[in-house]
């Protein structure tokens, strides 16, 4: 056996590689084996489509077998990149061309290329706090200076955008990117209101900047009306849009997009290295969902509707009388609760790790510290009788861990 | 229709974006459907496992469809990393575990991660020269200095990298990586020898410095002995070795890995945003290998074997009597020629492009330039006829492109 010693390594890392090598960046503490996950945004393995990804598989290898085991076209297989624009037509309404859509694996590593393209160690960038932990890591990774803003009830707080890019402004510096969730932002909840989106567009305009618009759960939504998208409202061509098929397909397969104004492609196209996206996969995803996507999409609305239902009776069913904050997202895979007052969040963690409850604490959301009051509920990945059993367990913790 | 105009965006794009974004990069001058695809290294298509494939997938969906559609292990599929440590005992006798082993999305993305743990832009990092063009535009993205070494018969010059790690220390710098690739280098043929692998790990030690070791090709050697790779002859733990699934069975599943002392992998997995690589296709392609890599590997020998043999055969028929050099490489998918003297590299592009052959010039693979007498051939993608036949028409038309 091979067992060679490892010489020191450390002293040689690249400044980017030693962001967090010390431990410092962390998140939640796992749960060995949970018996409640609402820890991470898995989606439901019960609506996963086994025989029909196996069906798609064979009739792809039929039809393109030979493209799809080669290397394929550096932005991605057109064919996939068509039905991201018949995806967006569906269901917001936005009308783009296959131009627009770059290929990557999944939508974090799309972000990174957005990070990539644009930003350099020190750079301003702003983004919600809280926001997506994945993306917080994300954007660490990039070490731009992270200026953080609220969110409230209608998303985003644009005052605050307005208030961090004339503050930069007067420094004489220039925010590369503002970074936003818009839908049942991830894990606040609330959507972007469609005044706030107007006003984000005059403001990169106004300030010379870009949006970075992530959506990875818009099709999943189970009250209300679709908004329509950043990208859609820009005429300035000074948006970029994240998607992805982890939620409506099944994140193992690892295809997520940008879409934004063609010129801008190459950029990101210089940190994909290798031929293409995965020709195979984005193949068999493809041929998947251009035959099923609108009944697919139909039956996971219902099955998280019932998902989110369940987890929100099993809550408010102990936590009634609290002054206990709980969201009511209108579509996604996420509720984020503001635990009652007086409770002490250590002592919850070591209730719920007893409990087997596995949930997000609200610090890994929030870039600059704080969150302590906060956690998320993933309600996607357990079954609706779980989700309310574990609920209720949870709650029945948060009345416990109270000082 | 949605068309939004594209606002200026090139001075907001980081450095690393910049890098070639003038257009100061280009590789080759493309044919547009070439007769004769002797460019880039496309595997056989005709030996492709269609049938495998599907029956894998069938296989795989059945036993753990639900692992393949969901987030994965950050470090990658536990039964493809077993996998590679099989394929590494097998044919080279290298006994490493599967903690050892990194997935990534192909092995452009695997070296792109090394080059991201340990690069920043300015550090020196030292290649060869000739080197493969790919890697050539991924180290550049890093934004190194890049210091090159000559190539000879016996591969890498060793006393070439000495010199340069000695200048270097005169300087009070370091190296961060020395990039090789061992096995019928890429473009230029020669396998990197034995007592040349055990310097190569002693200069590492004694200059405090890694190796990144390439290696995509190494199972497909038509001629001679393995030879044993640096990994295994380093006991300092300073080797990185890269791998690929692509050339044994096919580039589109986009899987190759990084084999590194594991204490290294969390600075790997920095750089990897999202759920680990494709949970969906690394499980097919290990279903696929686990049942017939051996005999498929024995029939790709077969195959390469006599696509190089017809391109040999083809050139040295029609060039024998002026003084071109030819490669014969052990293995591989290329070809290597220093044209006969008087060549004019231009007259022959256009030459070339009229006869639809398509091939590499040798600038591709310099990184400092130079490179204007060399072009390389894959013979991996056409068939042995039109190898045979495409080299007599390209040896012809170097015949008349002499000055």
């Amino acid at each position: 056996m091979t067992t060679p010693s490892t010489a020191r390594f450390d002293h040689l890392l690249s400044s980017r590689a030693r962001i967090g090598w010390d431990g410092s960046v962390t998140t939640s503490r796992p749960v060995a084996s949970p018996l409640y996950e609402f820890g991470g945004g898995f989606p439901d393995p019960a609506s996963f489509p086994y025989d029909g990804m196996v069906e798609a598989t064979a009739r792809m290898m039929k039809a393109e077998g030979a493209e799809a085991l080669t290397y394929g076209d550096p932005q991605g297989y057109r064919g996939m990149r068509e039905l991201v624009c018949h995806k967006y037509q569906l269901f917001e309404n936005l009308h783009v061309t296959p131009e627009n859509i770059f290929v990557a694996n999944g939508s974090g590593a799309a972000l990174a290329l957005a990070f990539s393209a644009f930003v350099d160690p020190g750079d301003p960038i702003i983004c919600e706090a809280p926001t997506f932990s994945g993306s917080l890591n994300n954007i660490r990774r990039h070490g731009p200076e992270i200026i953080a803003v609220p969110v409230d009830a209608d998303g985003m707080d644009i005052t605050a955008v307005r208030e961090a890019l004339e503050r930069l402004r007067r420094q004489g510096r220039r925010c590369k990117l503002i970074y936003t969730i818009v839908n049942f932002q991830n894990p606040a909840g609330p959507d972007l209101s469609i005044p706030r989106r107007h006003e984000l567009v005059s403001l990169a305009e106004e300030y010379d900047t870009f949006i970075l618009e992530d959506d990875a759960y818009g099709e999943l939504r189970f009250d209300g009306d679709t908004k329509p998208p950043v990208y859609a409202l820009d005429r300035n061509g000074r948006t970029i849009r994240a998607g992805t098929f982890s939620k409506i397909l099944g994140a193992g397969v690892r295809l997520g997009w940008l879409c934004a104004p063609p010129a801008m492609l190459p950029a990101f196209q210089g940190f994909n290295f290798g031929g293409g996206v995965n020709p195979f996969m984005s193949r068999v995803a493809t041929y998947f969902l251009r035959e099923h996507m609108e009944p697919h999409v139909k039956l996971l609305i219902n099955v998280y509707r019932a998902k989110r239902d369940a987890m929100l009776r099993g809550l408010w069913e102990v936590l009634t009388g609290t002054d206990v904050e709980i969201s009511r997202p209108a579509g996604g895979f996420f509720i984020w609760i503001k635990l009652p007052s007086g409770t002490d969040p250590a002592r919850l963690e070591e209730l719920a790790l007893a409990a087997r409850v596995q949930y997000t604490p609200g610090r890994a959301f929030f870039p600059g510290g704080g969150g302590e009051r906060h956690i998320r509920l993933a309600f996607s990945y357990e079954q609706p009788d779980k989700c309310y059993e574990g609920c209720r367990i949870l709650a029945r913790a948060i009345l416990d861990a109270r000082r």
